[in-house]
Order: C-alpha cells, then structure tokens, then sequence
C-alpha cells in the first residue's frame, strides 16, 4: 500500500475512533463499500471492527486473498462472535452500525449473531467525518473537476442538428468513459436512482420526477423518470447537461446550460442570475456561514429577479441550492432553507441554482467549491455563459 | 394507463394479497422502485399500502401530480396513522415490509410511525411472486433478449488490433444505448454492484471480487473491483462477454466468448463443455425439476472433463452455475449445490457454466431461458462457438 493511503488510511481510522470514544460505543462495523474505501483504500464483502483505540480487525466473506493478522475469514455473522473471543476481545454493548444504508434484515441479523447489542448510529457519523476533506482529498477533486471541464469542452463538438437529448448523452457518456469516469453514479439515500447523469431539454426539464435531484425530467422508462426522454434538441430551448464528475473516487459536481441556436433574452438573463448566485455564493461562504443563510441569499436573488416561480423547477420546486460532495454526490452539508449546518474548512459542496423556464427549458450553472476560511475557492473552471451550439 | 399494463397490474396485485392473505398479515407496504413498478406500472417516492382485500391507497411523498381517490400526498411516514384514520382504514398490526432491501433507519422509523407493528417480510414475498412471470413479462424479455442478440452481432466489428478490455467496452457500451439499454444494471442484495456488465480477457478474469457474481476482474478502481482493468486483448486469449440485456424493463442474461486471433485447444474444448452443459439442462430442466440437481449435473460434467478446478473460477469459485432473471438480474431460483427450490412453469432462469484457464482468460456461454412443462425455451439467440476476432 502506498504511504499516502496509508497516511490518510489511519488519520481517517483516528477520526472515527474519536467519535467512538466521544459516542461512548464499544465498537462500530462497517460493510459499506464507499465507508470501507474511505477507511481501508479497498472494499471487501463483510465488516471491518473498529474499536475505541488500537488496529481494526477485518472479517472478510470474499475475496479470497487478503491477508494479515488482523484478518479473519468469516461464512457469515453468526461466527463473530467466537471469532472474537479468539482473538479475546469483548462482545461489544453498544455497537454502531451503518443503520442508514444496510437493509433492515442485515442489521437485525447482525445484532442477532451479536447478542442483542444496542445499536447506534454509524452512518451520520461517517459522513460527517468525510464532509470534512484532506489536502489529500480535496487534490483528488481539483484533479477530477479538470477532467470534468475537458469533457465538458467536447460538447460543441459532439453536437449535431437534429440530434435527440439521448442520442447526445450517448456520445458524451462515451467521452466521459474515455477520459476515466468510473461511470456509477455514487449517491446516498433510497431515492437517488440515474444514470450517469442528467440531460435536460425543452419541456422535459418541467416534469416531475420521484427522485431526490435539484431537476426532474421524464427519463425513457416509468422504471427509470429521470432526465432525457427523447425530446428533439430544437433551435429556441436550451441543453442544461449535468453529467457526473465521477473521473477520481472523490468527485466533482458541475452544471453548465447551451442554447440551441438562439434563445429568448429570459434564457441569457435567467442564467446570468444564476452565474451571480453562484459569485454571490462564493464570496460570503466561508468558513463559519450558515447552510441556511446560503439558501435564503439564491432564493432572495431569485425572488428580487422575478424569478421566484422557476427557481429549482416550476410544478415541483427542490428545496435546497447545493450540498457537499465527494465520495457520494451528495454529502453533508445541504444548503437548504432550514439546514443547521455550518461550513467548515476543507468542505466541499457544490451550489446550482436553477431556473426552469416553460417552453425554453432549464438554466443556471452548478460549480463545485472547496471551503476555505476566507470563502470558497471553485474547483469547476470552465466557461459558465451559455455556449450556443450550432 | 394502456389495458394491458392495468390487466397485469390487477394480475400481480391479486397474487400479493393472496401471500397477505395466507401469511394473516393486515397490510403490506411497498416502496423500492422495482416492486412498486411491478404493481402499478409507475414509481413513485412513498408507499404503496396493500391490505388483504381491495384497491391499494397510495401514499406518495413525491413527485407532484398524481391524481386519483386511492392517492394521498404526505410529507413524512409520522402522518400515516392520521391519513388511514381519515380513511376508515385501521393501523395494521402485522405489517410486511420490504426488509431485505430498506435500509434500517427506514424500516425503524415506520416502524414507530404505525405504532409498533409485527413487521413480517415482503422482500421475499414479492421476490417469489416476481419469480414466475406472465405471458405479458416473458414476451418482453424475449423481446429484450432479441435485441441483446443483435448488439451482439456487431462484436467483430467494434474489436480493433491493440485495443484494450476497457475501449472495447467504452465502444460496446455505446452500441448498447443506442439499441435502448437503460444503462442501468438491476440487481438485489447488498454485494452487486456493477456497471452495466463485465468485459474479462486474460488472466484478469482469475482475480476475485468481491462482490456475488459468478466471475470477478479486478476492475479499474479499488472503489468498484470488477471487470476490466485495462488489460490489452492480446492472440491467444479469450474475451468473455457478459453484458446487461436491459432493452426493457424484464431483462435477460447472455454471456459469449470470442477468441483473439487463434487460441489453445484447451479453450475450444472447456467453451465446448460449457455449451453441452447447457444444452444438458435445457433438455432435463423442466417444470419441477430440482434447482439443486441442475447444479449437481453442471458440476458432474465439469469434473468428468477434468475441469473442477477451473469452473466458475479458480482461486475464489462461485458456488452457483446459474439464477432466475427478471426486473433485477439476480431473481429466484438460484441453481446452487443446496437449493431447495423447484423450477416452475414461467419461470425465467440463467444458466452460465463457465471456466478461467490460467494464462488464456474465461471461456463459457450463458444463456437465459423460460421454463416450461416439458423443458426449457432458449430466448437468447445467438452464435455459441467461440467466434474469433481479428
């Protein structure tokens, strides 16, 4: 393993432990893969055993091959307990667990096998800790936001008149994992299916969707209504792309609007408050700000705008104008109306205020920043008017 | 809402609350995407709420606009009690929920919310309800499976001298939308993740993975370790395909393996095994035959052709030569050594007996195939022997 991982690797393991002591939990395991790459550099099927203070154990179910002391192989729960007692540690009281994301049956089995632990919560913890970023981390995604703009540099060239939302997205997922994009789409949460990303056009951008994204769109199956749907790219509406930035294991978030051919005057002005949320952003979120105050500053520019009635949507309106990213696209903090949460050095988020005009379609910019203590630094450096395509 | 799709729909619901009924359970309630498309033909974020008898109430969180006597929009599980009492509906005291695939905090929470019910399981249920299809269902797999054919078919042509596992795929891919794949790759459990299939050439389909798929690869990243790693497809080894057939909502499964340039003996004999292996179940898996027996007669050609030791894998061997398909990849049965279950008629299953030949890469096809009174109908057409690329 390389020093560097192994650097990170424990300084990430010293975070988790000290929220451990401070929860006054005996033990946590984690099986997700994202919170095991965080913790480990590598993902395996089964638990890693963190305690209060030393070295993790690891009970692997497969793949085969991992060695070290501080491994065990293990068929299933019900052996961790004599696998403890093996290496003579304590069946744990109170254990935290990823109670967010494994399923229920998985929890109540593995607190079964355990001996009826009280279970505390790993997950909010876990991505609390990660919402803060490492010189390390924030590297990763400055590296990925680059690859990001490359790409999205191609879309002038990948359009072609007459072209259908999907026929474009095709090319430009194409582009995407030419340049490394690992193509899944790394979201946290039950409602937060896509495919590597959203192309909205026209109308399309006005349709409601089940899902928990700033946008909607139809999609092309009622198993899937998301995004593209077929619609023609046509002269007069607008081509708001966002696309995963998903070319590093920390990732990038950023939106960028083209007009087919000529689009009304609303569009540009519409999209420039949009640049100008995203300045405004910038320049008073720091180190300190208030999630909330972020969100009350957009939906005030957008208000004082005449834009209130197509900010984030029209017939469904998100309530929220960015949130963090990194090995998830949607990280701790959220930026929304009554968010408790306060930026913290090294965090990231991404800010997309949004416009959704009828009969045109979608506008606005998202950028992806880096908080310092003295305001954001944007990592997403690629031109934000609009580019006409043609 | 077409006559066909609300035909089904009836059809599906019947036979949910028929396990409601014989499980003495008050109400089911359904909220993972697959399952409430299996039952109404549409998603939605909220919960379906199904009882014994009856048309089931909608209780929809997300998105705005569905219309109807059975909808009731909420914001939270908390407001469910209020809105049955609203209904003359009484709080269910046993209730089945989806508790193989909700997370924890999900399941908790409606828990508390409905006033602490038994909570029974409806992930299995619905699973096995889902595992025998409709006339309706199999037609649109045999439809899917057509179309996974021809992508196919323009294998030779997308191969190019020098090219490495990961282009060839970026161009298969590509050719996969635009014949409608939805991208997305269906599966059930917690240790399937995957992106729109698997591409293994050479000595990269020997590296074990984590996750629960019949081959492994070591992937591009320590974040999602499967497949192609980059690997050049070089003479003498074998390139082995096993991407989603997901052209429709009911999906199939096919893998092929294609030799570049000229390949060992050994590879044409151990792909010929495969083969026969299939066409061996295909002429005894039959309504009612043992899931189990299938296996065992997979396993028994394998070790009589000398090749135990390679089939399916070497280093880490899965344990099953194939498993149900449907609306995820991954449905009942599973054709494993200890399976209790029993094909039934309209059934659809998988089968894929495949070797690794250290130093020449995998070798195998898979097929999907319905099963019926008196055997098993082929659904995925499409060249067998090992066509050589050059």
């Amino acid at each position: 393993m390389n020093a560097t991982i192994k650097r990170e690797s424990s300084q990430r393991l010293s975070r988790l432990q000290q929220a451990i002591r401070e929860l006054q939990a005996d033990a946590c395991l984690i099986s997700t893969s994202v919170n095991q790459f965080y913790l480990l550099g590598f993902i395996f099927d089964g638990y890693i055993f963190v305690q209060p203070d030393g070295d993790p154990v690891l009970f692997v179910k497969r793949p085969s091959g991992i060695t070290g002391d501080h491994v065990s192989y293990i068929r299933k729960p019900e052996q961790l307990p004599d696998f403890l007692r093996q290496r003579k540690l304590a069946l744990p009281g109170r254990v935290m667990v990823e109670r967010d994301a494994l399923p229920y049956s998985a929890v109540a089995r593995l607190q079964t096998a355990l001996g009826m632990p009280e279970l505390m919560d790993a997950s909010g913890e876990m991505r609390r800790i990660r919402s803060v970023k490492s010189e390390y981390e924030l590297e990763q995604m400055r590296e990925c936001a680059n690859i990001h703009a490359a790409v999205y540099q191609q879309i002038p060239h990948i359009y072609r008149d007459g072209m259908t939302d999907i026929e474009f997205q095709i090319e430009l997922e194409r582009e995407m994992r030419l340049a490394g994009s690992s193509g899944i789409f790394r979201t946290f949460g039950e409602n937060m299916d896509i495919f590597m990303g959203s192309i909205l056009t026209g109308d399309n951008a006005q349709s409601a969707s089940p899902f928990d994204f700033a946008l909607g769109g139809q999609g092309l199956s009622p198993l899937l209504p998301i995004g593209a749907n077929g619609t023609k790219l046509i002269p007069g509406t607008t081509l708001m792309v966002d696309m995963a930035g998903n070319y590093r294991p920390w990732m990038s978030d950023m939106t960028r609007t083209f007009a087919i051919g000529t689009v009304p005057d609303i569009a540009h002005k519409a999209h420039q408050v949009s640049i100008d949320i995203c300045k405004a952003i910038a320049a008073t979120g720091q180190s300190g700000a208030s999630c909330a105050d972020i969100y009350l500053l957009a939906e005030e520019m957008a208000r004082k705008n005449g834009l209130a009635g197509c900010f984030m949507g029209t017939k469904q309106q998100a309530k929220f104008v960015g949130h963090g990213v990194g090995l998830e696209i949607n990280e701790p903090p959220v930026l929304a109306p009554r968010s408790k949460e306060i930026l913290e050095t090294g965090m990231a988020i991404a800010v997309e205020p949004k416009f959704v005009l009828p009969g045109i379609g979608a506008v606005g910019i998202e950028n992806s920043y880096i908080v310092r203590e003295n305001g954001l630094e944007k990592i997403t450096c690629c031109e934000e008017k609009m580019v006409a395509l043609s």
